[in-house]
C-alpha cells in the first residue's frame, strides 16, 4: 500500500464531488450519443469524472485517491448508471448541461491546483495541474469515443480552466485564505467561460487569435 | 528502484502468462488487419497483452511488474512476432481465436482482482481492477488503431470480466481457498461470455437493456 | 513529495532539451494542420515533447522529472507558442523538420535508455524504454489528433530508435565511457533513419518484410 494522501478540506471535497457528478453525467451523455450499453455508460462516465484527477495524481506521483477510498468511484458510477436508466430520449435540455459543465470545469481547475500545491508542487506545475484536472477527463472521453478532443478547439474551454487555476495559485501565493481564494478563482473561470458561451468567443489558429460571434456565412 | 511486489502463486502466474499470450496474438492480428510492419505487430501485440495489467498497476501505485522482470514483455513480444512470421494469409480460423480470447478475458479478470486484493485494495476497487485488467489491453489496442473500443458495445464482454472479478472477490471474502475460488470465478466469466457468443446476447442502449439474437432484417 | 531522481550528466541534458524542442515544434505543426488555437498548440506540442519521457517514468515508477523542475515543461510550452506566433503560412520547409525530427528521435532513444539504465532497469527493459521515450510523444500526439500512429507503419522510425537504444545499452554493457557511447549510438540511429528517408526504405506487413523505393504504379 502506498502512503495515504493528506486530507482535503471540506470546501475542496464538496467542489470535487460536484465536479465528479457533472463530468460523469457529461461522459454518460456522450455514451448515449454512441448508443452504448450500460457498461459503456459506466466506463465512459466514470472515466470522464475521475480521469482528470487521476492523470494529475499519476503525474505527480501522488496516490490515486479513489483506489484507497471508493467514494468517488461509486459516485461517478452511480451518476453514470442513473443517466443510463433515467435519461429521457430527448436530450434537448442541453442548455442546463452546458452550464453545469462550465461550473464543473471551474471547480476542477481550482481543486486540481489546490491538490498540487498541497502536495508541494512548484507554482507553474500547480497551475498546469489545475488545467490537467479540469480538462483531462474530457480528453480521455473524446479519445475513447474516437473523436477529436473538443478542448483543443472550443470556446475558451481550457483557457477558462487555466485562468481559474492561475488565479487560485496567485491568490494563495499572496496568502489569501483558502475559502475566498477558492470562491474568487472559481468565479473568474466561470465568468470567462460564461462570456465565451454567451458571445460565442473562440480562439483560433495562427493569424486569427480570437474571434467573437459567428463568421459571416 | 521501487520495492518489489509480493510474489504471485503458481496458479495465478500460469493464468497470467496464458492471458498475455492470447491477448498479444489478438493484438497482433489487429495489426495484421491494418497491414502494419513487424514493429507494429510487436508494439500493438505487446501493448494489448500487458496493457490491462499495466494500467491496473499504475492506478494502484504498484510497481509495474514487467519493468523488473522482463518475462512477460518477452512473452508478449515473442507471441506478436510469431504471429507476424507464421500467420497464414487466411484468417478464417477466427473461431478458435474468439474462444481463446474468451478464456483470456476470464483469467485476466480473476488475476487482476487477485493482484489488487493481495495489494490491499478495498473490495469494490479490487472488483473494478479485475475488469480493468481484463479489458484495458483491448481498449488501448483499439485507441492505438483508431477504432472505437469494442468493449463498449459488445456481447457481454466487459460484463463477463466483471462477473468473474466479482465472483472471485466474493468467494475470497467468504474465505474460499484460492484454487477453487479461481476455478469457479473463471468458469462463471467464461460461461457468461460463451452464452453471449452462442446466443448472440448483447446489452444495448437505454430502453433496450438486453437483446438476444439478431434483430429482424 | 517523491524522492528526487539522480542528476543527469550534461551531455544527456543537452540531448534531452534538444529533443524536447524538436518534438514540441513537431507537435505544434500537427496542431497547425488541424487549425487549433494557441492552447491546442500548447497542449499538443508540450505533450509531444514530454510524452515519451513521461510514459517511461510512469512505467518505471520514477518521479516524472518535469513535475519537480518545470524547465522542460516551459521549454516545450515556449517552443509550441513560438510555433503558433511565428509560423509562416507556408509549411514547405518540411525538409528541415524531417531531419530535425530524425535527430530528435536518435537522441531521445539514447536518453531514454540511459535514464532507465541509471534507474537500475534490466538490459531488455532499458532498450525497450529507449524506444518508448523516442516514440511515445509521437504516439500520444497521433492519438490526441485522432490519426493512426505513424510510427506503426513508417520508414524505419521506431526501428531506428530501437537500434540507437540497443547500441547504447550494448556499448555501456561493454563498459564504453558515456560520451563515446552516446555519440556512436546516436549516429547509428540517425544513419539508419537517414538511409530510410533517402532511399524510401519501409518495412511492411507479413510477406513483405522490407521494401526499398516506391512500388511500381
Amino acid at each position: 500500500m502506498m502512503a495515504p494522501n493528506e486530507p482535503l478540506s471540506t470546501s475542496i471535497l464538496v467542489m470535487m464531488y460536484f465536479g465528479d457528478v457533472v463530468f460523469a453525467v457529461s461522459g454518460a451523455l456522450t455514451a448515449a450519443r454512441f448508443r452504448m450499453d450500460f457498461l459503456g455508460f459506466l466506463m465512459v462516465g466514470t472515466v470522464t469524472g475521475i480521469g482528470g484527477g487521476t492523470t494529475r495524481d499519476l503525474l505527480l506521483g501522488r496516490t490515486v485517491w479513489w483506489t484507497q477510498d471508493p467514494t468517488e468511484l461509486l459516485l461517478c458510477a452511480g451518476a453514470s448508471l442513473a443517466t443510463y436508466f433515467f435519461i429521457s430520449h430527448d436530450l434537448s435540455h442541453r442548455k442546463g448541461m452546458i452550464w453545469a459543465d462550465a461550473l464543473g470545469l471551474s471547480v476542477f481547475g481550482v481543486v486540481g491546483c489546490h491538490v498540487a500545491l498541497q502536495f508541494g508542487s512548484p507554482f507553474v506545475i500547480a497551475v498546469f495541474m489545475g488545467m490537467v484536472t479540469a480538462t483531462g477527463g474530457g480528453v480521455i472521453r473524446d479519445v475513447l469515443t474516437n473523436t477529436q478532443p473538443i478542448i483543443l478547439c472550443g470556446q475558451l474551454y481550457a483557457t477558462a480552466a487555466l485562468l481559474g487555476s492561475l488565479s487560485y495559485a496567485t491568490l494563495r501565493y499572496l496568502a489569501t485564505p483558502e475559502i475566498p481564494a477558492e470562491a474568487i478563482a472559481c468565479l473568474a473561470a466561470f465568468a470567462l467561460r460564461a462570456l465565451a458561451i454567451l458571445y460565442d468567443i473562440r480562439t483560433g489558429p495562427p493569424g486569427e487569435f480570437i474571434r467573437i460571434g459567428q463568421r459571416d456565412p
